[in-house]
């Protein structure tokens, strides 16, 4: 694993859960929203089998929320995703690619609906606040667009549902999949949605006072250790092994949903007004040029990636790149995301992958994935 | 020096010029604009000193640019900004805080003409791109706003205007201060400013094709030699000193030009629509609740700042907070920046710093700082 030594200033801003973190062995991490989040404590490897098996403590605060409220804030909302927002009830979570009028991606937020006219953007890393409120500005809407004291705490796991009744009481077994109650925990108001960047079941915490990181942190430290509670962390080998795409890396703003094998969660024909209609109906009627598709790369663990690893034909031809790449223990494989030619995107294509100078033969398989 | 390991990513883009700043040493960094920014080679001390005798080679790649070109782009740049951008001729640029509706800071870039309907927004720490674009997007503004491949590399320090002069000719000691002349330099287009993030002189170098950062560095390097160059990096003790302020570490969305001393760099009567126009000539009616400041801090080297240090008045009460401080070896003192309430911004006057526990008398100085 390669890692720089990273200097801490003020611009880099605190997690509530940071004293915990730090105190329990955190030992790598990226910056994501202008947050740490720490990505692994003893190794990628030890902590996905673990996740596989248990249940974790993540350290997600870097998941900032965009705050949208008032009169016109579903109007905002609807404008800036292809997805139908008007089936989003209140209590209720979307998962709902961002795109600009080329069809573009801005982010990958989740949306929860806390009211007819309030709503959170849960944010992958981009400022979507100011892409938000530049919009609202121009088009003169009456909203609020802000970035709220609100952290998420992930509890992840396959015994997260046992660890949450334990806590917070046996209701919340029937929270249903990316929906979400409010509750008071270590006596702060939280909102608990039933959603989390792995495919291993759990819950998100939204902590709505950074003062009390601490408290919520212990609360589930505490009463996780008959679970085998452990901290962790979005996992890169798990979230490539499900299908999660990362924002900035998978994609980006010259990225469009069908590229990004998004495809399910756009309605090209709602009803709203939303500012991708033409550019996302142009493509849906060629098809996007390129697509995102899962990579099975041959032969034992390949070196991490740095330089940009070229995506190859049997005509020798540079037809893509790799985005993402890990090593999966389950599948004793390398496994990847690659954006490639449409025309070499087809499930069961063989490529070759250009990884610096080792060349591997790769095999093309599905990356589509299921969220709310 | 306190840091944190980072794994890289590909989120995190690479700069041209990242394989010279790793062969060459770079031992600490940040992120800025998803990119690295290399902080440190040898010390703040020792790199401090060279600067302020030499000259220096820096990588300041994470300076993206925003560009903005088309029939309204002037009209558009004008919205963004309070600055009286119609005074910017073609080959000039000027240092412009970006201002939202509430006259809250957007972002502090310098802005460069181009053509009359074609600019440069280079920026500090947040996503400009996405700001803009809304923006233009909600106005329906006949522009295209985009990142263009553009990378500075800054050259800095006393000697900046001899080796510029052995590089690309004599004509560039005539460039003046916040101007850019187009060259050819290494065999690739790009575009000189006398400009950069010290007080010590020099030149940014925009270029403008990311595959031509080792050419580039190297040609500079090379001729350097003779002036004793350096690698370096923007400076922290340098910028205390100089009286530059850092985005997201000495102002934020919730500052304004008035609260982050920045007025010699607004035009409130400026002819131009601009959205901050009447939040800012309230604020300029009442004063600013808060103030940015100078402060030096007694006694010896102060710890390493990472939770929030108070600054406190006479009677007890907590009356703003530190945003960046350093120890200055040139005036044997702590020296920072902070945000105090108005009441308590007047040179001279006596607060203490409460730094984790460690209490230490300081006084205010002024924060004003001179620009293009």
């Amino acid at each position: 694993m390669s890692t720089l030594p990273m200097i801490l200033s003020r611009r880099l801003r605190p997690s509530p859960f940071e004293e915990r973190v730090l105190e329990n062995g955190a030992s790598a991490f990226t910056l994501y929203n202008k947050m740490i989040l720490p990505l692994v404590y003893e190794s990628y490897e030890i902590e996905y089998e673990h996740l596989c098996e248990h249940v974790q403590i993540w350290d997600v605060a870097c998941e900032r929320q965009v705050e949208i409220v008032g009169p016109d804030a579903l109007r905002l909302v609807e404008l800036i995703t292809p997805r139908d927002m008007s089936k989003c009830k209140v209590g209720q979570c979307k998962y709902a690619p961002l795109c600009d009028e080329n069809g573009g991606i801005i982010n990958d937020p989740i949306i929860l609906r806390l009211a007819e006219d309030r709503f959170w953007l849960s944010i992958a890393d981009s400022d979507v606040n100011l892409w938000v409120k530049g919009v609202a500005y121009g088009r003169g809407f009456d909203v609020r667009v802000f970035e709220p004291d609100v952290s998420p705490l992930a509890i992840q796991g396959p015994k997260a549902d046992d660890l949450m009744a334990d806590v917070v009481g046996e209701h919340t077994r029937d929270i249903k999949f990316f929906w979400f109650i409010d509750e008071t925990v270590a006596g702060t108001p939280v909102k608990i949605a039933r959603s989390g960047w792995s495919g291993k079941g759990g819950f998100e915490i939204y902590l709505q006072d950074s003062a009390k990181g601490n408290d919520l942190w212990d609360l589930f430290w505490e009463a996780g250790q008959k679970y085998n509670l452990r901290p962790g962390a979005p996992n890169l080998i798990e979230r490539v092994e499900t299908g999660l795409k990362s924002y900035g890396q998978d994609m980006t703003i010259d990225s469009n949903p069908f590229e990004a094998a998004l495809e399910k969660y756009i309605d090209l024909d709602k009803k709203a007004e939303y500012m991708s209609r033409e550019a996302l109906a142009e493509i849906a009627k060629t098809g996007p040029e390129k697509r995102l598709v899962n990579l099975a790369i041959d032969g034992g663990q390949l070196k991490v990636m740095r330089a940009e690893w070229q995506v190859i034909n049997a005509d020798g031809e540079n037809v893509g790149v790799v985005t993402t790449r890990v090593y999966s223990p389950r599948y004793e494989s390398n496994i990847a995301f690659a954006v490639v030619d449409a025309a070499h995107a087809a499930v069961g294509t063989t490529l070759s992958v250009d990884a610096e100078g080792d060349v591997r033969s790769a095999t093309v398989r599905d990356a589509r994935w299921q969220l709310g």
